[in-house]
């Protein structure tokens, strides 16, 4: 079976090239189309200082149907203002005359530096070269996802096939994310993530599954915990598989893909976090709420003190319960047990003695869990981080406006 | 006039020894006590992992009054169960056979790595070595000052002199504090701090000073945004200077002078806080409410990429609106202005034109301002920050439990 990605469902095409707005000669500008128009729904940040693209975006989308996307990258348009506005809008005119539809039917996207006017000659030539190169094979699809790409090393990409009855349904995605990482996305990411689906669905139904999965997997990654200016995720279904989504089973069949195809492509942000070794998944466990656990866990996945001793392959677990016991969430440190890489290092107040050379070891693997369970409730939550190296700053200390 | 110190202030005497606890052979052993016994407050981590310190230290300032403090470096006391608890009394204990007064009119400190049992024979050795050289001498102030620091560079003192009528007051304080420093004390630090004045004052008046002084300094300073498990801040008055302090004028003179002691301290514990190489002074005005200016303030102080390029000096004021904006705090980005090193970057919605390679000269300097003005409501507020180095990632990744 060819490989799927996210030009597989009937009814995508796409394309990326260089405009020379980042200084790098990869991808700068994508296009994604669907056709006929896709039922859509997106969530975008809740950050009060919005880019341009996630202003205009939010009236778009607001419909429920789109016929595609257009995103730049290396210039975020935010802080831009009244200019940043239009130069967003003139970009949703030259994809629509490029797909044959109205300006309100594309969703633009921006990523890269802050309070920068985009180059608009660069962007109007890099839309008008995109158009002429659109298709739906592989390789279009990875020169749109190297087109939304900025610090991040590597390319995220994520694809399901499952079946509604007989039809075969496919769900694909793409994204992008390493820095200024810490989504609150409502109905909720500079994290951008586009998704398409060939399944038939209501842009009613497609916005409320968008948002549980995304609370479960966007809105559960974090680098370095900061909500950005232009964070989007949006998902286009086409609706040419012929296979219907409604209430009941076939909408937990497409939730239950969407949330995976959602969380892997998470995943994949935090594990390329800026300067970032290793991958942590935090899970909690026993917590009184789901809000306690997601808050306790997030605490832990933020700790630069934790995510420093993660670089080193420390087990300083200290630092762990720290960060568990700073939140209002509830908490007590006796019935608390806590498992690091496998190995419990602390149960219930108390702790439990280990091998600390073979858990620094294990520590050294390029994914690490940390595994808390309070004992106080039911309720369970898991986010994603990475830890902090020597690298990040580099990144973000000699990166020059 | 001779220098003012933490012993400067009549009734006080102190001391500082090597117990061999931290391995630098510096103090880690101190005795401050009081003679007659003072009114007492103190303010503790609102963490709800608690070290066993600060549950025996809460006991112990319930009544308002102490007779002194006990502390020691290089182990934090803290998740180390039933345990600990006993061995913070038996430190209490030792201290009082010194003082001549009950356990109970001592407060234990502890400061270090956590989850490891106290070293009780040395600890045990360097209390009572400690009470053979109790003094009230500057060189007491400083040793003791000394025995209370663990990853700290510098020294942190305070002391100022006031009347109440004809009366001379001294107040003065030491504090430790470096790294996991984001103080949520309630009636709210491992940051310790201890002042001591020769003032005359209730202690239920004493409490609410402190809790006052407390929020607008200790409270308002990060490094990591940790509030650690040992966070103390604890006021002893002697009474001796006979001067009175009670509701009015005088209780105005006292606050103001004890909130000018805590923020220069509170400042030099930002400014030395873990691989920093400067110190952040962020200020916002004109924000809806005293809790929005807080919030906002705080939000910039700790973000990653704001700390980040404020080490490579670089004017990346984008950041900085992106995490004013991330708050739950009203802001509005159309509204708002910001100051950086002096020079206004963003005015009012749009980013305004500077000289990029002379405000990056500014941003050299040892203390940069931040200065927002949200042109919303009359609220404002003050925190103290530093920057991100690689530095940072050394001592937190390097150093192992």
């Amino acid at each position: 079976m060819a490989q799927l990605h996210l030009l597989s469902p009937a009814g995508f095409r796409a394309s990326g090239v260089h405009a020379g707005i980042k200084s790098k000669c990869t991808p700068d500008i994508g296009l994604l189309f669907c056709e006929p128009r896709a039922a859509a729904a997106a969530a975008f940040t809740t950050n009060k200082v919005v880019a341009a693209p996630v202003i205009v975006g939010r009236r778009h989308v607001r419909g429920g149907h789109l016929r595609g996307v257009v995103v730049n990258s290396g210039n975020a348009n935010a802080c831009t203002g009244r200019q940043g506005e239009k130069d967003a809008i003139r970009m949703c005119q030259l994809a629509a005359r490029i797909a044959g539809c109205s300006p309100r039917e594309i969703l633009p996207s921006s990523t890269g530096i802050i309070g920068h006017p985009l180059p608009m000659r660069k962007v109007e030539r890099g839309i008008v070269e995109a158009g002429q190169y659109l298709g739906n094979s592989l390789e279009h699809a990875l020169l749109f996802a190297d087109a939304i790409m900025t610090t991040d090393l590597k390319r995220k990409t994520a694809a399901v096939e499952f079946k509604i009855g007989r039809r075969p349904v496919v769900l694909a995605g793409v994204c992008k994310g390493s820095g200024m990482i810490g989504p609150r996305l409502a109905p909720h990411a500079t994290m951008l993530a586009y998704l398409t689906t060939d399944a038939q669905i209501s842009p009613a139904l497609l916005r409320r599954l968008l948002k549980d999965a995304v609370d479960a997997s966007f809105n559960a990654v974090t680098v370095d915990d900061q909500a950005s200016t232009n964070d989007t995720a949006c998902i286009l279904a086409s609706g040419a598989s012929g296979a219907r989504i409604t209430a009941g089973r076939s909408a937990r069949l497409f939730a239950h893909a969407l949330t995976e195809v959602c969380q892997f492509l998470a995943r994949q942000i935090a594990a390329d976090g800026e300067g970032a070794t290793k991958l942590l998944t935090i899970t909690v466990n026993g917590a009184r709420s789901q809000n306690d656990a997601r808050t306790i866990a997030r605490s832990i996945a933020n700790s630069p003190l934790v995510k420093c001793a993660m670089n080193g392959n420390d087990p300083n677990w200290g630092r762990i319960l720290c960060a568990a016991g700073m939140t209002p969430a509830a908490f007590d440190p006796l019935k608390a047990s806590l498992r690091l890489a496998g190995t419990t290092v602390f149960a219930r107040g108390r702790p439990a003695a280990f091998d600390a050379a073979r858990l620094a070891k294990a520590l050294a693997a390029p994914e690490v869990l940390i595994q808390l369970n309070c004992n106080l409730g039911p309720a369970s939550a898991t986010c994603w981080g990475c830890d902090l190296s020597r690298q990040y700053v580099s990144i973000n200390a000699d990166y020059h406006t």
